[in-house]
């Protein structure tokens, strides 16, 4: 009988040099299945093929939207593709986030309600598919834990600043969420957590806008070896919060 | 030629016996003049015949949702109701909360979107107007800030908890925006202020579930005294954050 | 008979331009008895004169050293002077700081043992002495609160930097003192309120270095109104902890 | 020629069950050096002993007193033992840590200084010289950092409750410290981190005391595992704080 491999679900690959994309990239050399979700299909493709060709087993899973139903829809085609006989949903990622810099009198509604959307509504719909999941697991000698679900927070996620009002109101919520999710869920072996990244992420574009300069900022590799260490931890012992920053950043 | 009066807005005004019903009291004392602003019209009218009967100036003005353009039109009908030549917007409240008490997985997205419209939605179109007023104003003797904008915080804005992940989502996020606001405006002789409430509001409900035991939480009137205190705070000195709960809470 | 009057006892007089003088003049103007605690008899002495000649009744009380025993020297003399026939302890203000400012590797073992001694030493021995006074009173209609104390915190209570190691190993020492007698003397009807003042204080030497630039900081003056209302708080709201820092601060 | 191995320094092993000892364990396994200190010798000689048995190289240096003169010794008689041929400073740990908890007025200022002595000021003289250590190694392809500091932290870190005034002034303290530590040397490639111990750790005495309970708390060897995780952490993500607590515990 082959092994139940473990399947971890990501939410938010914007493109191949992201947190996402890393995140998948980790966890798929440590063995896991991989299903990747974003709303756009050319990223998720690219990203899919080179997982797999690199040896793993990605799935993309288009969203047309982040809309609660799709979310629910996407968890069921995930199964399918990952059947129960093969996969169960051990790790999660919600790594959406969205935010308008402005000042506070040129936020418009709609900017404050497309950053609850995207950085709260899908959060909470996120969760709640990966709990129910993970709630399907039970624990063994291999597996100690049912499921770990990790948010990507930033430094908005725990201050409120000028340009970022709109933004940090969806960030301290998801924030709010992943507290509540912790100890709601920690006594069935769900471990939840947020980790602050406090600094610039180096993407592709952050990099090319630094030309020469050596990277100043995350790798997005780095942040996803933290993501993997955290869904590793023994359950004696988790950790809900970490922060993330360059050694030399100034904070 | 008469004075120009200073002009309290407050919105949340659930009866006569909560926060809000308790500020426009202290404030009216203050000779502030007060606009009434809530959902439900009965609550309102008792409230500003109340005021009106102690000597006071209140308007009430009931709005059928906290919608952004809904808050524009009421400032509007403030404005009318207090023409500049008598009045001056100089403080307003953001009383507004709600917050559904659920298992997380019994919380459905209209939860999370309810509790985002009432707690954050809300309180960015109500502070929004809030500040345009605020900046129409100058500063003299008498009044050395342009306006003091006070949010009603509670143990769910700094702290996500079982049973609270929808409201938290709700409670963080207006900080965030508070927060925002406060950094922004501060230097705009705008004062912004979030107390955080940690504890039972004494309220005519809450009273009533006593009975015979002596009231053990905060009372609204001690709250609105803290209130009053925040818009007189002179401004080389000004608190953003304070927290409120009664001597013998455990905490 | 002759009403008991309140007694407001500040330790940390510095000069006559810092946040100790202003306490005391402002608590003195409230109608409070002023004992002032420091180690300079000169500043001691023409602030006592000051208030004295106001109209108050200031008594200095110089210490050698801020050791414990000297404190409950201190305080007994603070009560022969201040008979209990005629005056209750009700307010009492630790505004003792000291920090060097240096890097890490040019700290001595000497500088940080003085930041103990002067930031949390001497702030325990002083909360011993104000809390086995406030214990000695009665609450009754006009005095609801059997005592109020105050600590005077800063930026470095809240935040270490670097530079400032020796100054916040002190500084959050203090602040946590300050919560642990909040939550432990809460029910006994004494509060206990700790303030974060961040930004500068704007004392006599620091409006000197400004030269002719306008006042950037805070108003020693500002801070002691705040410290009026913390020690007039309803024991329906106490306030733990505040923040202060100016309109125009960044932060 | 022989490569330069990394060396752990691990102070604050008060017994074979507890967090040090089973840091040493873990580094050990993961190829390091040991440097053991405390001040109980017979506890360091079993220690050190098993450790050798296992296959690893550990030395125990007794400390008579927690004292700055006797790190600075301490820390030359560990180079003596590890020479620079053959080892540098690449990880250390501040375990020592010690509070009473008793009544605010049962403290005495004895209580209190000795809650500075173990967790402010021997922290303070530990992070000396582990920081010089640190200094004299250079980066490289295997060795990324300089050095990492860690400090293990507690719920009295963050929160000062009742019973536990004296010790939440050492642990604040020590937060601090970790804080300024870890800013002003992040530029420097030195890594410094503090976690939150957020329950009871799983040593003999507390697992005698469970009978035949199941374990409940936190258990060492899972704690020392992220105290691994943080050497480990690539410069451009390293965390400053996280917490650590039990999946089932209430928070």
């Amino acid at each position: 009988m082959a092994a139940v491999r473990p399947l971890f679900v990501v939410a938010g690959v914007g493109n191949a040099a992201g947190t996402g994309a890393a995140a998948a990239r980790v966890f798929s050399n440590a063995g896991y299945g991989i299903a990747l979700v974003a709303r756009n299909q050319g990223s998720l493709n690219a990203l899919s093929d080179e997982i797999n060709g690199a040896g793993g087993n990605a799935v993309p899973f288009c969203m047309p939207s982040y809309s609660p139903g799709n979310f629910s829809t996407t968890f069921a085609s995930i199964r399918n593709s990952f059947p129960a006989s093969h996969y169960s949903f051990r790790a999660a990622l919600f790594n959406i986030g969205h935010g308008v810099w402005k000042p506070f009198l040129e936020v418009t509604p709609e900017d404050v309600q497309e950053s609850f959307n995207t950085n709260v509504a899908a959060a909470f719909s996120f969760s709640r598919e990966a709990i129910l999941k993970f709630k399907e697991n039970t624990t063994d000698t291999e597996n100690p834990n049912r499921g770990t679900l990790i948010f990507t927070g930033a430094t908005a996620s725990i201050r409120g600043n000028t340009m970022t009002s709109a933004f940090s109101i969806g960030k301290f919520g998801a924030r709010a969420l992943s507290q509540s999710l912790a100890k709601e869920f920690g006594k069935d072996d769900i471990h939840v957590a947020h980790a602050i990244i406090d600094g610039q992420i180096m993407t592709g574009a952050a990099l090319a806008r630094l030309g020469d300069k050596p990277p100043s900022g995350l790798s997005p590799e780095s942040i996803a070896q933290s993501y993997l260490y955290l869904a590793n931890q023994e359950k004696s012992a988790w950790t809900w919060e970490l922060d993330l920053r360059p050694a030399h950043e100034k904070w």
